[in-house]
């Protein structure tokens, strides 16, 4: 067990996961099917600063994406985690901008423009975002609330 | 990026995951509401072999869990992972041995059988279990199907 750390405050929050969200490569994507079974694949993304682009092939993931439109995606460790529950746009893999693209390739590390496996992209806006470490950080874990962030 | 690691034989994915059981003390806990509506946490747990023993109070969690009775469990990071799909029994905090609840309190460093808040145990039979580092692992990635640890 590591030394409790004192809870950061809202702003620190915020700060600590915009910087995991422009440079991390991989998160944790939970999707339900309509019928509640869940899924969780970690996967490659791209953070825009405002939406997330994902892209995946013919998959569970996919199909749920597809179906029920909303996603629960996690960043980070088990003991420092943000939790972003987000809005499912799916689009067809030549309906984005040539650099949004290109942004995703550069992030990710793979082009799924280039494969001969159809890709879709889906594009998350995030609804509502937590971040917390341990016990002490479950209070004000919110940072953003119907997509505002909060104060 | 890491240089590429040659693929693992099942055997070797099979010792990395059950050492990671034994000795990891959260995993990511993914479920889905009835009408498909994802939720993921970290959350403690206790492997004794056989099965994984959750502790929760009232949350999406609990509430998925029992509605649904079926859960799917990553344990390590984004690219070095063990994926657990399970068959779920909800049991309450007083229904379980001594000896079992004492060995939970000692792996997850908290006793909710001494909380004030109600909590229920959520006994997980793991019915599937995947594990893959990146790309080159995704063929063989299966460990278990039905229950049985494939040879």
């Amino acid at each position: 067990m590591t030394a409790e750390r004192p809870p950061r405050s809202r702003a620190e929050r915020r700060r600590d996961s915009e910087q995991r969200l422009a440079s991390d490569v991989d998160l944790w994507v939970a999707t339900a099917s309509p019928d509640g079974v869940p899924y969780l694949v970690p996967l490659s993304f791209d953070w825009d600063g405002e939406t997330l682009l994902l892209a995946t092939t013919e998959s569970p993931t996919s199909r749920n994406l597809a179906a029920t439109r909303v996603v629960r995606l996690a960043l980070g460790p088990t003991r420092d985690v943000t939790v972003i529950d987000g809005d499912v746009e799916v689009l067809e893999i030549d309906a984005l901008p040539r650099e949004r693209g290109d942004r995703f390739a550069a992030s990710a590390g793979f082009d799924p423009r280039a494969l001969t496996t159809p890709y879709r992209w889906f594009r998350v806006t995030p609804r509502r975002v937590q971040a917390w470490r341990e016990e002490n950080e479950l209070a004000g874990r919110e940072l953003m609330r119907d997509g505002r962030w909060l104060d």
